[in-house]
């Protein structure tokens, strides 16, 4: 058995409008009917229980949370006062996991990934669990398919056994979002697997190597703890979390821990990271639009327009995003659908931050 | 004394989604606080009188006529049970002055057009009142200031006179828009003017042109006028209009009749036949963009957004026209602007004409 950690925190500002603070990506139903955190709810539940579920998710969100999974006990809510990246939220989970059994092996889990493949994602994680039990930093890394400049990479090193009937490697090296000429390099190469951010491990080993590696928040945690966990003294968390440093765990963590494998998997992964990347889960038409919407589009190609309720005209558009959603309107070129998060942050900056 | 005929019956398919089958553009306040039509009534009520002023409008359009300019009696409105363009339009007006005073001299005033220097616009107006007297055709024309390829342009002939101390000039030829070469040669010549499509002539006069160069438009005149008109019997319209033939007065009687004068005006006039013409009434900001609305227009140059109450984000967007209405939503580059009605076409044949 192992406990299955929710990641549930971001704001997803690349999905402006249809995020917004209230109502972030992993809560929407972008890929799906069911919202993306509800989706990895149910992908895990039949392996672990919902009982030993456990979602980090932003204090504002938790009855979000709740209400989108009743089934998870309310002491499994965890909600931070302020968001400071993975590393913090990595390590209360770890800390409250092993509160309950300090040898309990947890799977941290983004709540914002697509997922094909579910079977097949429940036999990897399996064998990552196996591999963590041999105190190893386990990663999920995926076999990449197209030469992804928006996600970071993993390094393979040498064979590292197998686990659950996977081969796992030792990691040889993370590395950051690549150039374009560097991701056809990678893609090449076959060395190189996609950071899926999907990692399991021990609530011992991890807390471990963050008293090590990150030892302010290590103090910070050893804080919460002496409280009484953040159940027993719901304050501390308030007190404690904003001093606490803001690290992903990657760079915090995983690039200087030594004991690092990755288990390649091929499960249809996708972080959905964009408005463009939902393309993959929508059927353009012959011209290589999508439209949610009804609406005609003269002489235009390959555009993206979701404005579900609406109608829709438009003439000689080419590679545009559009999002209608509410009082809220976005048009913006595919190939610059990162740039998103500048709309929301200029908002804020123009005092118009209750559209965001 | 004269009366002003006000033709209120166009669609306004070019400012879709703003301009929809309820609400076409005479009828928004596209240039001002007042509805065009509103600015139209207002423009020459001081000049004749409430009484003497004639709207022609849509059937369906009646009660919004009335309710936008509640002082003129519910007598002077005709409403068209459907369009037949404006040569039946003015043949029933004639004919209803006609009825009142087949002497008078009747003022054809488009609702939809704007006119800046409202004082010019009244004398040049009277000037064509007197010539009209003469038992001419007379129409506006609008000295050019840009080579413009939407509007029809008249070459002037000989001079013909002095009316109200306004030079007026034989019709030598009515000739379509222009492409642009030709458009530069007429500007250059100093010859053409624009055919603004508003006229002055006496009510018997035009009527026996129609009978010259449309008798079966005439005809079906007659049968009105011989049920007693469409007051005394309302159903006469229903039953004749819709056989009418369907013709420009420009197509119909101008450019085959003898006696037409123009009288060249300089009032500020423009048909604002497309959301671009607006942009001439609106301060754009230094990056050429206009927004109706809040929002960040971020590396946007020359865009037009109208989203009046909506919050608008942009990137990358180089000369588009962004229209936001109700759960409309249009996005069209400005050099196309002129194919937006093929928007309310295509919208019709996808059986979403409720939208248009």
């Amino acid at each position: 058995m192992f406990y299955a950690v929710i990641i549930a925190g971001g704001r997803g500002e690349r999905f402006w409008p249809l995020s917004r603070a209230a109502r972030p990506k992993q809560f929407l139903g972008l890929t799906g009917k069911k919202t993306m955190f509800r989706q990895t709810v149910e992908r895990v539940a039949g392996a672990v229980g919902f009982d030993r579920i456990l979602v980090i998710t932003a204090g504002e969100f938790s009855s979000l949370v709740a209400s989108q999974a009743p089934e998870i006990p309310p002491e499994n809510i965890l909600g931070e006062p302020v968001g400071r990246d993975t590393a913090a939220a990595i390590g209360l989970a770890a800390l409250e996991v092993a509160s309950r059994d300090p040898e309990a092996v947890l799977a941290v889990l983004p709540a914002d990934h697509y997922i094909n493949r579910e079977d097949r994602f429940l036999e990897v994680l399996q064998g990552a669990v196996e591999a963590a039990r041999g105190d190893f930093l386990v990663t999920l890394g995926i076999t990449p398919t197209r030469p992804e400049t928006g996600y970071g990479y993993i390094l393979k090193g040498d064979p590292a056994g197998s686990f659950g009937g996977l081969g796992a490697f030792r990691v040889e090296r993370f590395t950051e979002k690549p150039d374009l000429e560097r991701a056809l390099e990678f893609l090449g190469s076959g060395r190189y697997l996609w950071n899926s951010g999907m990692f399991v491990w021990r609530a011992g080993v991890i807390l471990n190597c963050i008293k090590q590696y990150i030892p302010e928040l290590h103090r910070g945690l050893r804080e919460i703890a002496a409280a009484g966990g953040c159940h027993s003294n719901p304050g501390v968390l308030d007190r404690v979390y904003p001093s606490l440093p803001k690290l992903s765990i990657d760079y915090g963590v995983m690039e200087k821990a030594g004991n690092t494998l990755v288990i390649p998997g091929d499960f249809g992964w996708d972080d959905v990271g964009s408005w463009t990347a939902l393309e993959g889960y929508l059927q353009p038409d012959r011209q290589g639009n999508v439209l949610s919407g009804r609406g005609v589009l003269l002489d235009t190609r390959n555009t993206f327009i979701h404005a579900p309720g609406r109608t829709v005209g438009t003439i000689g558009l080419t590679g545009l995003i559009v999002v209608v959603d509410g009082d809220c309107v976005l048009i913006c070129p595919k190939d610059r659908a990162q740039e998103i998060k500048k709309i929301t942050s200029a908002l804020q900056g123009e005092g118009l931050g209750e559209a965001t």
